[in-house]
C-alpha cells in the first residue's frame, strides 16, 4: 500500500485547492473536478478514468473496493490523502460527507473527441441551465446506451458537483462535448446523422416517426426551448401528447421519453 | 380595483409571515403556501384556485393577466399587497424577483379526496426526498393526463416552493394525496386499480405490458427504490432496458418514460 499524506488543518493549502473545485471559475483554471463516494468513484475506476488526488476519511470503514481504488490511484502514480470527516465535508460542502471523494483530471470535451459510429443515440442539449436536469440526461444516456451528451451554446457545466452527481456515475461513462451551434451544425452536417428535436411546430407524433442510428436528440433550453431555426434545422420534428394545462415537459424527462422511444424504434 | 395595502418594511409582520412560508414548519402551521410569477398565479387562476394574498411588486410592468389576477382576487375578498421588489425578493428568496406572489391556503391531500374514475393514469412515488424530482412528477402528470400524484411514506413537501417551482403549474391542476403505505395499499384495493412498479425482480419489459386503467404507476426512493414487499404487493412489475453501467433512472425520468407508455398502451 502506497504512503498516505495526512492532512488536518482546514487552511491546509491542498483542502484549499480542492474545495475550491466546487466553484466553476477554480475548475476551469484548474481543468480539475470533484466527485464523491464510494460508488461514484469504482464507476470511475471501472470506466478507466482514476482520480490524480484521493482523499479518503480518517473515520471510513475498512471495504475492498475502496482498497482496490486506493492500490489502483497508488499504481498510477496518484497522490493519496488522509484527513478527517471534518475536512471531508468541507471540501465536498456536504453535512453528511461520504468516506472518499477524488479529483479527477477534466476530459476532452470537443466535438473533435466524438465517434460518432460508436451509439446509436447521441444527446444533445442546447443551452440547458440546470446542472441536475443534466446529470439526468448523462444518466439517461447511460440507461438507453447514447454515446454521449454534446453541449450546444452556454451550457451547465458537467464538471459541476451537482452535476456529476445527479449523473450517478455517467459523467465518467458517457462522452461530453461543448460547442456552439455554429460548429455543431457544421460538424454534425459533415457525416451521417439524423437530428431530431422535440418540438410544437410542424412536428409528427413522436411514436411513429422514422428515426435512424446515428440519431441526435436536441432538447433545448428549461424556459426558451429551442430557438426557431434551429428547430428548422432538424432533419425531423416529434411531439409528446400533452393532455393538460402545460405545452411542455421538463428537459430532462423529454429526452428520456424521446430517447427510449428511439431505443425501442432502432431495436426494431 | 380594489384597495392595496401597502408594505415597505422589511420588519413589517406580514411580510414575516409570508416569507416564513418558505419553510416547511411554518406552512404546516399556517396551512398556506407561497407560488410566485405571474404564469404559475394564471395557472392557478384558471385551474379555480386564488391566493388569498396576492403580493405585487411597485416595479411590475402593466400586463392585462395581472389585473385579472388582482380583479378576481378582490372579487374573493382576499388581500392584494403592494412592495418593493427588493422586498419581494426577500420573501421569494430568489434575487432576481418575479413581478407577483400569491399565499394559497394547502388543498386536502386526504385519499378520500381522490376519484379514482376522473382519470386513467395515477402516479404513485414512495418517500420521494427531492422536490425537484416531486415538482417534476406534477408536471409530467399533467402532460399524460394523469388525475393526480399520491405521495406515500415519508415524501418532500409538494407545497414547497422548489416543488411549486418544479411543477411548472402543475400543483395547481394535479391532485395531490398523501398517505402511509399502511392506507394507500388498503385504498387501492377498495376499488377497481392497477399497480404497476418500474422494477428489476420479476419483471416484464414495459413495452408490452397489459395496463390497464386506472393505472398506478409506482416509483421508489431515489436511493433505495421500492421496498421489496412493496414491489411484491404490485399487479405488474415492468422494467425498463438499462444498456449502461447503471441499474436504475432518475425517480421522475421513470415516472415519465412509464407513464408515456402507459398513456400510448391506453390510447389503443
Amino acid at each position: 500500500m502506497a504512503e498516505r499524506r495526512r492532512i488536518t488543518g482546514f487552511s491546509n493549502p491542498t483542502v484549499k485547492a480542492i474545495r475550491a473545485l466546487r466553484e466553476k471559475k477554480h475548475r476551469k483554471a484548474a481543468g480539475r473536478f470533484l466527485a464523491e463516494g464510494l460508488r461514484l468513484l469504482t464507476d470511475a475506476r471501472e470506466s478507466g478514468r482514476l482520480p490524480e488526488v484521493l482523499v479518503l476519511s480518517d473515520a471510513r470503514d475498512p471495504h475492498p473496493l475502496l482498497a482496490e481504488l486506493e492500490a489502483a490511484v497508488a499504481a498510477a502514480c496518484g497522490e493519496v490523502l488522509e484527513t478527517t470527516p471534518d475536512i471531508l465535508s468541507r471540501i465536498t460542502g456536504k453535512g453528511n460527507p461520504q468516506a472518499v471523494a477524488g479529483v479527477f483530471a477534466e476530459f476532452d470535451t470537443s466535438l473533435a473527441a466524438i465517434d460518432r459510429s460508436a451509439a446509436p443515440i447521441w444527446l444533445v442539449a442546447q443551452a440547458l441551465r440546470d446542472p441536475g436536469n443534466l446529470g439526468t440526461m448523462l444518466r439517461t444516456g447511460d440507461a438507453i446506451g447514447a454515446g454521449g451528451l454534446i453541449l450546444v451554446d452556454d451550457c451547465a457545466d458537467p464538471f459541476g458537483v451537482e452535476a456529476v452527481r445527479a449523473s450517478m456515475g455517467a459523467v465518467f461513462t458517457q462522452r461530453i462535448a461543448r460547442a456552439r451551434w455554429e460548429e455543431f451544425l457544421p460538424w454534425l452536417r459533415s457525416d451521417k446523422g439524423q437530428l431530431v428535436a422535440a418540438s410544437l411546430r410542424d412536428a409528427q407524433p413522436y411514436r411513429s416517426a422514422p428515426y435512424a442510428a446515428p440519431c441526435f436528440i436536441l432538447v433545448g433550453n428549461e424556459s426558451r426551448g429551442l430557438p426557431e431555426d434551429y428547430e428548422a434545422a432538424c432533419d425531423l420534428r416529434v411531439s409528446m401528447p400533452m393532455k393538460g394545462r402545460a405545452d411542455s415537459l421538463n428537459a430532462a424527462v423529454a429526452a428520456a421519453v424521446l430517447g427510449y422511444e428511439v431505443l425501442a424504434t432502432l431495436q426494431g
